[in-house]
């Protein structure tokens, strides 16, 4: 039987410190209201103006991209009759950044590597066709192997505006 | 004076108990070595076979998608000589997942809102510049705003197989 499920996460997130952002962050129940949450934060290191008190977005995003991964190696091993003996991930994630003087810079992906080490006695065929799947059900790496739409509204003075993009 | 700046993090991520993942990110320093490094951890609620001793995955991820673009609107107020009083963002994560009995499912992000309140004395106009600044200055945005490349390679029995995308 197909079915499709809806997966929603919702962020609050809130200045603090210098650069330290507070988050609440949830994931909601398809059947209403919330199943989990969880509060978290970030900061940066006094090269780009904060007090080093947590984890910067990047290092959240990169980590995230290595587990979520993880996760359904794990999960569609079971579904697959895969026996593992123990997963090791290891990643880099590259960017740039375009600087001009004091004017606000500009940044770009260059890409994403992820080296998966798999303990099994299954064969090497196998275990292919297990990363094969979990990559497909990855949310994060579904998510970056798309262009999407991030919309924006500014909410200021009372009013709500939609930001476009240039 | 115009200048580019490489920005990489890696990580090291372990399978642990049922569905946890123990992570090492890292930065990079453009001049050698690691800049810093932090310790973090993602499982699973019971409903994804986990204990729910961490955040999950997507968690971080929502997370840092909202902190990446609050970070770069503080960072850029300064640049723009804009002042902050305070921000807040709303934001919300839209993915799908299409099952089919036992088989692995398959995912599909459906789309990002990022709502954006800022207390300040500038003009409204000068907020959605800032907030236009700010998303071009966003690693995460910019890197789910385009198609990436997600290099994986299979490490098993001594062999280094990369993995294709069907």
């Amino acid at each position: 039987m197909s079915q499709t499920l809806p997966v929603t996460f919702r962020v609050s997130a809130s200045s603090v410190g210098k650069m330290r952002c507070e988050l609440d962050v949830s994931l909601e129940d398809p059947a209403g209201g919330v199943r989990e949450s969880w509060q978290m934060a970030t900061d940066e290191g006094d090269f780009h103006g904060g007090d080093g008190t947590a984890p910067s977005p990047l290092a959240y995003f990169t980590g995230a991209l290595a587990a979520c991964l993880m996760t359904q190696i794990r999960a569609f091993a079971k579904r697959l009759n895969v026996s593992l003996d123990g997963v090791t991930i290891e990643g880099a994630a590259h960017w740039q950044a375009h600087l001009s003087g004091r004017k606000p810079y500009t940044t770009e992906p260059l890409g994403f590597d992820l080296d998966v080490k798999i303990d099994s006695n299954a064969s090497t065929a196998q275990l292919a066709e297990l990363v094969r799947a979990a990559k497909k059900g990855c949310f994060i790496e579904q998510t970056l192997s798309r262009t999407n739409v991030v919309n924006h509204q500014l909410i200021h003075d009372g009013e709500t505006i939609p930001i476009k993009t240039d």
